[in-house]
């Protein structure tokens, strides 16, 4: 373990997905950076502020040319990254272009650019992983619209729904948070470049053509002004990130239970030597949640970091800025081990429909008493009719017969009323249309999704 | 002082707007519960599900007319408030009315629409706080677009800028979260009504037309699915208040920063009596910012209780829900006291042009050695300008001689390019560039804010 | 609903209990000032700075001669509360004394003093109900020692333990954060009194005789130095709060899960009218364990509020120290409530012996396979063993039979060894050493606790 | 950057010490999963449970024996990272005693033991760095004294104290966190042994034996009853660290001011190469303390969820636990940054006394005014002396001068009154005995700190 699970070797497989391990590694940091100088000289040169060259040679180094290790001792002692970075950089430089690289720009312009792109990417890979699993609980939710199977409220049987509607209700969640991407997108993937206090002054007249070129270069929106102390974008993305991760929790929330010995109605997807214990041959324990929680459980705090950085003194903060590297990266980390996780759970949950059906009958018809109540008011009157159910229940509990077989005792009770009563049909249908109506909302969503991708 | 200091009779009126603690008040919740009530009974009686004369009896009842200590008292003991409410009010209405309230609706019903309600209140008032801000701080900006002052970066100077610019920077802060606002709107003010799971199976085939009915009856958007267990939509609308207050609390450093005693760049603006010291005559504390920056201290671990709330189990959570209530209505109240004060000081800061200006003189000019060190470069050769530049800054440490005086007893030295380097006017006019910018984004955004308005 | 569900007439008294409520009522907020006060002036009036009156005459004066929503209403406007509550308690001594009054002390001298002696009402009403939760758990733990049940991880039937094995976890988490109690008290029960800067320089040279007089006065410890900036003991004292809910969150939980209808192990306490449900009359809702999993959920940002706070500026900070207020308070209130109920069900907690052993035998003996395999190993091999086992475990599967059952077919099995196999009593018996252990550990802690407070 | 940039190679070297980065390495946790796996060899040997020499054998590997990358990629599909661990180690293993590796013990016994070990090498570091602060400090505010300061509130001048008394206020709450370190060893310090559901049933009657000699073989505490689910051991030690990282936050918070360029009174050591700017060659930026503040900005966050994480589930959670591997480790590495950084600070700041002398005259000695009306008073009486000081101090607003000048003009007043009223003397002498019981108390507790561990 390193100080983060998801930077182990050990443990960061199981916590964060390979693609976004790839997205945030130092490597990938510093490739960032590169583009973001290589934008820079282009943006510039184009207003002639720069020599023609410059951008292509920054364009020919990689990160394979530097040595990283070097460059972060460096910055240990220096207490900026950016410093012995553009040092590094500046020596595999031709030396008739060393001293217009980096012009005008500040530490904080290229990190912070740098993190949007890597944020970018970050962005992509969650796109692709929301798709899916909407995609995989809309064909669980469709095949389960009528299957009964009991609502619980506290943990305790409430009264009946179907488990396509259970899984309608995940979909909702995920779904209605996931469509926030687009506007995470625009408010996020904005351009950083603003100088040492913001105002690109050293650029003369031309600095808000300098950002609009810069920008342009990397795919990323131009800001008004430079937002060095101005840190919604991030905090939002990362608050973003946490209620993603907060709408998969309560899919977790719901397999951990449902797949408790007790209730049994679903299993994770089996995969050989998942979830085995190194004690207990018989179990199968529910990895896949297991992961999304835990993230679910570090997201909070990561958030609640990124909103008291925004207190961001004057022109550039000491602390508040870099606080967000503690937490917005590992939000990324989080929510990718959990995305991939919840899509595992999505496309391939074992779903029980017996265990369901046995499940409703565990309190002997009890879940049906209100509705037995109501069905006999009519022609009983409501108070004997309630006085009935009640004295009814309490044999039940007595005596370990069914309601319904106490009830048969009694002649004189309509049976087509106590048939109605009992049947399963009406709050299933009633569940089938509500969960018709997430499927329609989450196919909206995906559509509006796909289309903004599309245009962009 | 109460446990939380926004409810205290001492701290409250300083910490929360009047407004707001009038919509958050034991009264307004009871009043939004019976709002609730009324506008089910109307949804039904259309759907011919309760006589016609319900929801007009409901409505005829008010706060006065219940006794909350003794609802309140129940509650404890009940562990949930809607049963003795329910219970209060039935006693109010008409006997042949009585077996009808409520029906089919589940306590989270009319508490989840009744906070909505709430909420819907405060979000008007946070409206009109926010379009103030933005006014003053528009007024602000655009007086002091080339007032000259020294831009700061790890609380060091740094380069100069203008003070229009660095309130330019504020309001672009606030605008871009303050424009999220209909979005918020749009994902909050949303019914809460599903009955006891979520299926509102007791309506029969009803259900739809009745939540329709009902969101419609109290000016919400009705949602597709029941969203007890799906509550993206409490902590989005949180997470932007923690937001808001992050934006208002850059503010609120700065100003904490410009008016203290040595930099003096601002004040608060004076009211009689306020911001005294009972020990310090001489002292103007700067009062609004300690109240946004409190605000800010608690803002981000409401944010991370709402997200942690999201993993509710099952149709109902055992905690979860009950944590929200916890959370959310501080984080508007702790919004209406920063907001109230952030808008005294969009409005009435007081500004002290001749200390920006004195300030910026204090390294003597050391702030200009790198536009020097720049200006003499064509002439002298990079590396021979920097060498002088350097001496010179050596001795205006040693000599308390400015960098200006130091360098003018170089004859060989060209006068003009000094001048121009010493000259403040380019890099106050690029900050007047960028103010400029920030303020037509600003116009445009409470332009979207205010059509929206219109339009709903 | 007032900002907090702890302060409202309607959701207070099932969030808080009624002691705390009144220990933190800003009329004992008041009270807590006055006595404040009338120390300080008996403090001075010792060392020969105040006249002898003056403390009589401050103790004469109650929250009922003051006008709280006014001094509120003043407190608003002047940002800082001291100052109308200085001047209205002037006003009411006599003209002689009033220039004596609040002699060199600050603001925040009195408002944290008052906070430590409201705190250390809190913590006695605290002290109380950990001390009833560890008898009620010991008790529980005593009479279930040996009460086969079976222990699960990560939702899944493990191995058996035992009932009082359970309890005896919850007893060793509760304890062990409880026995840190005295520790809070000698770190947080401590007098403040600095004056503007901390130094009480106008006292002369008497400043330490003063404080140590001040703290005497109200049974408080003497610090070495101001702590108006140093607020570890206020942070530390709300991170044990949080960890003393937290370990009552961790019964909670098991609680609502053993109580869950398909678990049926354990149910709350029976009150009537608790729990009850206003939809489903055959409902009983853990209310127990939901107030304290809000509590909990709502614990851990308040903590980390107070943990920021620590930063505060200078000898008074603007916003660091107030953001306390919002924190703090709270953090007792959702103790109080949490430890009420969780007294409530260490002592009267339903526990359903034969459902427990009912739920032993759901895998139909899979929980066994482990000891059957080693049971089998010594005379068939390991491996060989292994082999039956699993054949036997899928047979198991298939057919609905039980573990024993099928093996019971292979009549070469050494029947003797079987039997000891699918016996409990050695696992149990291991739960109840482990058990005892922890008994032993409660018995110690709550000695050293009790010990402690006689010798205060 | 990696996901925490901790862990970075790029930014690591900045916010953690190399020591802690060691001992928190993916190598040094295996190690210490090695040693606990052969301390439990040792233990069940010496009970007769396992073969002699296992432990010797185990002894053996080492990390380097293990492809730590194949483990890591096995353990994200196997979801727990012991399964790969025991197989990788059991293959390295005579063939007789592979059968006897791990035995009786479960996953969470082998990673919660490996952590306490990790967390005790984590600890003796923060004791050295913590003792090397308070000893700077103790040197840093003897020599000061009596350094004539201006304290402030609220960002304003408010009274005269002395550096040496500003630095015994860090002194004192570091100090005070610090002298918990010996509480939080005792309680962290403990093994963990309990088998699959914490009986340790596998072992017989000999469970406590074993977990005795286990934990003495490791030199740690042995647990009355396992702490699977009992969390509170770590949440104290996060929280304590979050203590500690806030006393730090509080210095580099006053750091960061005092080193502004306004005020200028200290600097922090001039190292060559660091805190300079990319851009602005003048500047000195206060790199400690920013590393100290972003470790602060992200520490209660971190609490939150290991408070958060106590909230464990039955015998063994899902995500509870594994939550705390996302924030426990990273609380240690940003405490050792911020204390690295903190003794930096502590032995090498900068002070600027003329510089304080100067501050305390920019308010051009209204900072007195209170002082001399005090003084007037006697001979004046009260009202007549503020009424001259009032007008006084509008006319040092109006006209520039000092008070001490216009007074003067005054011929009326008493000289020696005057004198006496602006001699800094009784304020700072006042600071200097506050400052004196600060460092006795610091005295006395790191002495406790060091015979605690003399003693272990």
């Amino acid at each position: 373990m390193t100080f983060s699970a998801l930077d182990s070797e050990l443990t960061g497989p199981l916590f964060a997905s390979a693609g976004m391990r790839a997205a945030f590694s130092d490597r990938a940091r510093i490739e960032a950076m590169l583009r973001a100088e290589a934008a820079l000289a282009a943006a510039e040169s184009s207003a002639g502020l720069a020599p023609k060259g410059l951008a292509a040679a920054i364009g020919k180094i990689t990160a394979d040319d530097l040595d990283l290790a070097a460059i972060g001792a460096r910055a240990g002692d220096a207490g900026v990254l950016t410093i012995p970075f553009v040092q590094a950089v500046e020596a595999k430089l031709p030396a008739n272009l060393r001293g217009h690289f980096h012009y005008g720009a500040t530490s904080q312009d290229i990190l912070d650019t740098a993190m949007v792109l890597q944020m970018r990417a970050g962005l992509d890979l969650i796109e692709a992983e929301i798709s899916a699993i909407v995609a995989g609980l809309t064909k669980l939710a469709t095949a389960h619209r009528k299957t009964p199977m009991v609502g619980r409220s506290y943990g305790q049987h409430a009264a009946p729904i179907s488990f396509g509607f259970a899984v309608a209700t995940w979909l909702s969640g995920i779904g209605e948070v996931g469509a926030g991407l687009p506007r995470v997108r625009e408010r996020a993937l904005v351009a950083s470049l603003g100088g040492p206090v913001g105002t690109l002054a050293a650029l003369g007249n031309k600095g808000p053509a300098v950002v609009a070129a810069f920008a342009k270069e990397l795919g990323l929106a131009a800001p008004p002004i430079a937002w060095h102390v101005t840190r919604a974008r991030l905090a939002e993305t990362g608050a973003w990130l946490g209620l993603l991760i907060g709408a998969l929790a309560k899919m977790a929330t719901d397999v951990v239970h449902l797949a408790s010995t007790e209730v049994g109605e679903v299993a994770e997807p089996h995969v050989a030597g998942r979830g085995g214990s190194s004690a207990m041959p018989h179990k199968r324990n529910p990895i896949s949640a297991t992961v999304i929680l835990a993230a679910h459980g570090a997201a909070g705090g990561h958030v609640a970091t990124l909103i008291n950085a925004m207190a961001a003194a004057d022109q550039r903060p000491a602390g508040a800025w870099h606080a967000e590297w503690h937490a917005l990266p590992q939000l990324f980390g989080l929510a990718s081990g959990a995305l991939r996780e919840a899509r595992r759970l999505a496309v391939g949950l074992t779903v029980d429909k017996a265990r369901m059906r046995t499940n409703l009958d565990l309190t002997r018809g009890l879940l049906f008493a209100d509705a037995v109540a109501s069905a006999l008011a009519p022609k009983l009157g409501r108070d004997a009719a309630h006085r009935i159910v009640e004295k009814a229940a309490d044999a039940v509990r007595e005596t370990g017969m069914t309601l319904r077989e106490v009830l048969a005792k009694n002649a004189t009770l309509p049976k087509a009323d106590l048939d109605a009563a009992f049947d399963l049909t009406p709050a299933v249908d009633a569940a089938a249309v509500m969960t018709d109506r997430a499927l329609a909302e989450a196919k909206a969503a995906v559509r509006a999704l796909t289309a903004k991708r599309k245009g962009r």
